[in-house]
């Protein structure tokens, strides 16, 4: 795995929007927040808008190979939908490889460039940044900037109590779901699987879990690291998506910790993607073991 | 392709419940016409209840073994969702396949059954069969009857104006896409795939076919019926379902019709699944060109 070069506070970075159409207000104040600490260029065209994507596939798809031919790291805009497009014109060797900032929909590349062997970063896109606390700012340029192992975090709730090592692979449910049978989905034996998910039903994570079940993909999964599920509760009792999850992650027996705060809630932690991690189950601890990023090029 | 045998009128068929709760009312409705015409067993903890789904997923692979074993054609009470917890339980090999008739979330026995060489009925579950019309119901009736071709269906549109012809695979759209990459789902190559769906957006009809197509699944497809979306528009204006399906299909450029009347519309016309059909884009019709189910067993 290759992590990407580190970012200097007064560095170029890019935004682009491989997914969505985004609103201005908190684009401006997501972009508020970068502008305080970097040099923001904007993709040509961010604005454009196909129905519920930021563009035609091709639009997205050139911005995409010209971000990966600037060597900038860059920011994505938004989530929404769309970024699976792009998969196929991702080249099979990303030669020098730049940071990619982003959740959500942005899972489908991380998920991609993961399984070309290179790490990148699930955190914030600029339209929720400018809502995030202080502290998860600070992590997010840390994570960035700094070529040393991410702090450790905390999650709520152990669902199985065991202790797993691994690379980190995942994201967003969704995503992870609809990449099986694809050759995007990076290899899950002996990963440990973070999810997260927003406006899911609980039958819809039962769903997409047993996708993965029933395609092996979970055989040799390390342990599972749940983010948070926001907004995926049932109106009925029909249960809740915490119930679901649980009874799914005691099912499958392996390492398994909810409530880990990344994903659509209030405070997103950015986590370094494709670096090794400890899931500890008994402490509702996940440690990272090694940077995200390499050191900045030309520093000392 | 193994066609189950025929039934005739005042035979045994079972109901049973492999995916969601129902409500008494509709149950009770369809019910009525089922036994206007066969003799109607109903399988034993049909009534159950764990959260989204119809008893826990032991109670369901027992009933559906139980089915597999009994000989009897079954009626499914509704879908939901829960059928693919019952996969892993379907054995390699079917031995003397009885009818199984549904829809929706019932795609999910379907494409076993379809993936085990075994042909079978999408058509009204129980719970809407109350409200179909008497065309419909003497459709199922007959279809459940006949070993002949079905009578052909037409559609309202051709997306790609070609002519194919293949097996007919399918169903549910969701659920076409949520086996993907697992052994559950037939070998699409040289098919006609059927796919219909209720309350997926626009977006994420662009998901689940982006992953099919990303996965290969499309590649050697003969050609696409689609069937009725029913309440999968945007509430802004960001696309119709019509709109995307049209451009989906457009950009893939294999023979397509949509608006067949199948699916979770006021009229689901039973088709059988597994038999080779004409798709007939010039025509906007889709002829069955052999019977769903072999002659009755002892019938002369």
């Amino acid at each position: 795995m290759i992590p990407p070069p580190a970012l200097a506070p007064g560095d170029t970075l890019r935004v682009i929007a491989p997914s969505g159409p985004f609103e201005s207000a908190p684009f401006e104040a997501g972009l508020a927040v970068l502008r305080s600490r970097y040099t923001v260029e904007l993709a040509p065209g961010l604005d454009s808008r196909h129905r519920y994507l930021a563009g035609t596939a091709g639009r997205r798809q050139d911005e995409l190979a010209a971000w990966l031919s600037s060597g900038l790291a860059s920011v994505c805009a938004r989530g929404g939908f769309g970024a699976m497009h792009l998969l196929p014109t991702l080249p099979p060797r990303v030669l020098n490889p730049a940071l990619l900032v982003g959740f959500s929909d942005i899972t489908a590349l991380h998920l991609g460039l993961q399984s070309r062997g290179v790490m990148s970063l699930h955190g914030p896109v600029v339209t929720q940044l400018g809502r995030q606390p202080p502290h998860a700012v600070e992590r997010l340029f840390r994570l960035m900037e700094t070529p040393e192992p991410a702090p450790a975090l905390e999650g709520t709730e152990t669902f199985v109590p065991c202790v797993a090592e691994g690379r980190l692979v995942g994201g967003n449910l969704s995503l992870v779901a609809s990449l099986v049978g694809t050759p995007y989905l990076p290899d899950l034996r002996g990963a440990v699987l973070l999810l997260e998910d927003v406006g899911e039903r609980p039958y819809r994570l039962d769903r997409m879990w047993t996708q993965l079940k029933l395609a092996g993909a979970l055989d040799a999964v390390a342990g599972i690291a749940l983010g948070e599920f926001t907004g995926c509760e049932e109106k009925d009792a029909a249960g809740s998506s915490a119930d679901v999850l649980r009874e799914l992650a005691q099912a499958l027996g392996k390492p398994c910790v909810a409530g880990f705060p990344v994903g659509h809630g209030e405070v997103n932690l950015a986590v370094p993607l494709g670096v090794r991690v400890r899931l500890d189950g008994p402490a509702r601890s996940l440690s990272f073991l090694e940077p995200g990023v390499s050191p900045r090029r030309g520093a000392a």
